[in-house]
């Protein structure tokens, strides 16, 4: 495929020239515009509809790369992109949002078409606030942002967070301990709210000293749940918000010398990856992060021909797999003696 | 931060107007860019280092966004890039040709400054060739490619497969049946290699008819295998070429009733996500995929300043993990008899 780039060097002109040969914009000598389309034709380049620009690009901006659970959604999104002539650069902050104001930026300056976002969380606002200024499309993934209106496609997280504490509270704990994400992101406060409702609904009291908050990413520390379980008013069970969470928390809980599900079970929400979980032993829910990716590019879509004006939200029900990391909690010592 | 829209939009021009003004390129009316620098100095607009541009910019192109060792060495680049000043795009090509070669195109019509390649294997080549024609400096990841010369970082793959199978003849296992990707791809034929030279190597000969090779992607179909095992000379145990063969051929072979590692056992290519092996049984080599990112970002980096002019290939050790998945050769039902 011969590029913008090679018809600057056959016509010995610079790339912006060749660009605005191309546009039709901005002031070219015509003794060099004359060079420059001699060059196009002897090199058969395509200046549109096969030739990548930013209007053929839409970025996806991912708080974690080495979550399976983003790239998913990456996945999703490129088949509808691509089924429509759109290309897909993916973005990574790192639950940074300094990071993720850059790579909102090149959205900007790349004039890339579109955008689908997982934010940061409520901060990312400002971010995303400049995306509509400059008229990028973008649709929010997983995490909701509190006060801003924009399309959405999200898990049906409190609801699913519930179902995994009653699952618990079936099995006869009565003693379990939440560790979600940070609060800024809405999609750690829904699971907190599930967690509550779920107790409430039982009738047993939300004890706030067994609600914990930490980093759902890979290097997230564990060691508080050395304190957790080592209180006379230990939990049983433990609900927890992602996977970094379960395996950081499970090989610490090990570590201890405790054995899962008979000493203390654990649920979280899951891997998304069904082939990663070949030999998972977590009881979990499984969010449908493709879909995520494919409902949002559709939404993306829309927007940028114009055929929606107000803004969608899509809440997708995640699926809940039992395992072996959950059981009936042991039977205290105190009751033996 | 300010963008050249933002200039653009104050001063009443096209975004090529103020690009024209900011690199001192093409014509621009004395007027215009009076107007243009007075909404720069308004909006403290600054046009270069802080400003994303394509000289700022890294791309990844890897094969599959949703294999944990290509995101891995997402994260080893970008902590490099980012340390450099440099941001990075990521690509996923699904192992196809075409969309690597669209990618491609995006580094010379993007005018990145630099690549990082994990190619679809020797037929790469082509696309490979055309970064180098427009003196796009990069780095081939993982896969090397017959006959041509590049930087390069990749495991030791050869080596490591000898081990693998070496840890089966070990327990006592002579049936080992193989199966990697397709051998367009350098680090299939190595594995291939490895496994030969551990048969070889115990003096065993190399029954062809245990060699499979299949795709190393999620959709993958393990079906062969109800025939391989359904031999009257079945293999009593497995080599696998990475994680999503383990996971589709594992799930098989247990849907065949068929306990692991007690009637065949399994050895694979992992996972480089400790985490996502939190529960996991394989017995595995873990290649340092982080390390493959970073270290191929320095000689990226290396290019980029010209301190180098010759190619450098950097071969990296890989960890073999034994877990459950291995255990000595079940005793044959024909011996009892």
């Amino acid at each position: 495929m011969t590029t913008m780039a090679d018809v600057a060097k056959r016509a010995g002109v610079s790339i912006m020239t060749v660009s605005r040969v191309v546009n039709n914009s901005g002031y070219v000598k015509p003794s060099t515009r004359q060079k420059v389309l001699a060059a196009m034709q002897e090199l058969n380049y395509v200046p549109k509809g096969q030739q990548s620009s930013p209007h053929d690009t839409w970025m996806l901006i991912v708080p974690d790369i080495t979550n399976p659970f983003f790239t998913f959604i990456a996945r999703g999104m490129e088949d509808v992109a691509r089924k429509h002539g759109f290309r897909v650069f993916i973005a990574n902050t790192d639950e940074d949002l300094q990071k993720e104001q850059e790579y909102v930026q090149m959205c900007l300056d790349y004039q890339v078409r579109g955008a689908l976002v997982v934010p940061v969380g409520d901060p990312s606002r400002e971010n995303l606030v400049r995306l509509t200024e400059h008229q990028v499309p973008f649709v929010l993934i997983d995490r909701e942002i509190e006060g801003l209106d924009a399309d959405l496609v999200k898990g049906d997280i409190r609801e699913t967070s519930r179902r995994l504490v009653e699952h618990l509270l079936d099995l006869g704990h009565e003693r379990i301990a939440a560790v979600v994400g940070p609060l800024h992101s809405a999609s750690s406060r829904e699971r907190l709210d599930g967690y509550r409702d779920a107790l409430l609904h039982k009738g047993l009291p939300v004890d706030e000293s067994l609600i914990f908050t930490a980093p759902m990413t890979r290097d997230m520390d564990a060691s508080f749940v050395d304190a957790l379980v080592g209180r006379s008013d230990a939990p049983t069970a433990l609900f927890l918000g992602n996977m970094f969470q379960y395996a950081h928390i499970v090989r610490r809980l090990r570590g201890l010398g405790l054995s899962i599900p008979h000493d203390i079970s654990v649920v979280s929400f899951g891997n998304t990856d069904d082939l990663a979980s070949v030999d998972s032993l977590a009881t979990a829910a499984v969010q449908p992060a493709y879909n995520y990716g494919s409902l949002g590019a559709q939404l993306l879509l829309e927007r940028i021909e114009g055929v929606r004006k107000t803004s969608t939200r899509i809440v997708l029900h995640s699926e809940m797999v039992v395992r072996s990391s959950t059981a009936p909690p042991p039977v205290r010592m105190t009751k033996k003696r």
